[in-house]
């Protein structure tokens, strides 16, 4: 079982920035990372639906022969965990309760700012992980709407970006939160533009980095841990349900380095029980 | 025939701008609005992906009944629209040649530009739609991702659509265009700050408003136009794919009035010919 790959999956590309730190974080581990994009985004989309097409993600990925579920989609972690927990047997790891644990740890008030996509912010899920370690604290969020468009634009750094957040973040600074949770893989490429707004003052809690400890930890404690070391070609298998140009273009970004070989799969036409169809796709051409 | 309604589809709520203006233009007919709202956006979506989508919403409301197909979303208009024709046999009207045909109508230096998401840019559907109308034109075109944010976030007035829009539309102005389609049925809502940045040398062309003239020319060369005049009770009947809750709120402000009664249905895991399911939501209740 160690030498088997982590999965990890999310709507899109948001959650390269997990498999980023994770990468950095497990450097024996491979990885099977699987973007939705055929169906990005979840932020929007009811629970039902969310935890449909989680579980459709998660079953390709166990067939797959993975070792470990990553949920790295907020919206997913937030409406579906149980689900894929009750029904995989393996290990399944959210990027909520990691985020939501470290600002608990390193809040000194216990005034917690979390932000988030409308989806998110909305099912009220990192309030009740906060409040469930922590019940003397006081959490407050907001839906940042824009943010993921920003992000996928390339316009982090943009004035714009600037104003956003300044908008987004006043009420949360008003209210003197001492640490602000980025409830969204896409917010880590916006740390610069938020540090400069929130200053010293106000801790950042990178739920992407907090996730990729909580996966080292949940290694340890099943056993699952790789002794070994993988070399660096290979290390992740890229699938993505829709066309890839776009996930390698914006998610180099997103990875912080080049996206190699990417599969495009149907998992929403397919039974629940079969195996999903997969069709290659490398520089360009298909073959089966 | 006549007296059925128009089946007007879209990815989410942008179409409900090219109904608000159907609705004006032709007040003796009924329609049936279906918002894939499960698998918004397709405008990041590859072709394959949104003609599978496009085909699942025609036959849905084939199976009402419809005598018209309006495919009321730029994505889909650009890659779907002969595959719609092929396969159902109605008259299938679409958002891009009604616009394309009135920029070519009033420009008068034929430097006609166009501004859509990634996805509609990067099909050069209006290009093609352009010269084919006119092949003097030169057609400038400029993908705004964040336009559709912007919208759907209530902030076409804030200052930030106007720092967006200034960026986006630069090169356009400095090429000089005399005219803009809005190649985008979510653009209507930045009408105003569209207008105040480029003044009043350039010609905007509502692709919503030329496509409720097309549909009405449509109706009328294959004999369906009604002749009577509806009840303004239930000359729209509203399907969404995913929970009706933010369709109902954005969507008011697209639609410009209050929606009702909106029904939640599933088109994405049917067999393509079996009638698709029917939930029915009414006040926050379920029932088959």
């Amino acid at each position: 079982m160690p030498h088997r790959p982590i999965g990890i999956f999310d709507s899109g590309i948001g959650g390269l920035t997990v498999l980023r730190a994770a990468l950095r974080r497990l450097p024996g581990e491979s990885f099977v990372y699987l973007g939705d994009t055929a169906r990005v985004p979840y932020g929007t989309k009811g629970a039902d639906t969310v935890i449909r097409y989680a579980e459709q993600a998660a079953a390709f990925l166990v067939s797959h022969g993975v070792k470990m579920l990553v949920v790295a989609c907020n919206t997913a972690s937030a409406v579906a965990l149980p689900h894929l927990a009750r029904r995989f047997r393996l290990p399944v790891v959210g990027v909520i309760e990691p985020g939501a644990r470290q600002a608990c740890r390193q809040s000194r008030t216990g005034a917690i700012g979390v932000i988030g996509t409308e989806g998110t912010v909305g099912s009220g899920a990192y309030d009740r992980a906060i409040l469930r370690l922590r019940p003397d604290a006081r959490v407050l969020s907001a839906a940042c709407p824009l943010f993921v468009p920003l992000t996928e634009e390339g316009w982090s750094g943009h004035p714009v970006a600037d104003i956003c957040a300044r908008e987004y973040l006043a009420p949360l600074q008003e209210a003197g939160i001492d640490s602000l949770v980025l409830g969204c893989t896409h917010y880590p490429l916006l740390k610069p533009v938020l540090k400069r707004i929130l200053g010293d003052g106000i801790i950042l809690v990178d739920s992407a980095e907090a996730t990729a400890d909580a996966i080292a930890g949940r290694l340890l404690d099943a056993e699952l841990a790789s002794a070994g070391t993988v070399p660096r070609e290979g290390r992740t298998r890229f699938y993505v349900t829709d066309l890839p140009d776009r996930f390698r273009r914006v998610g180099s970004t997103f990875l912080g380095t080049d996206i190699g070989e990417i599969e495009q799969i149907d998992i929403g036409i397919v039974a629940d029980d079969s195996r999903p169809a997969v069709r290659s796709c490398v520089a360009g051409g298909w073959h089966q």
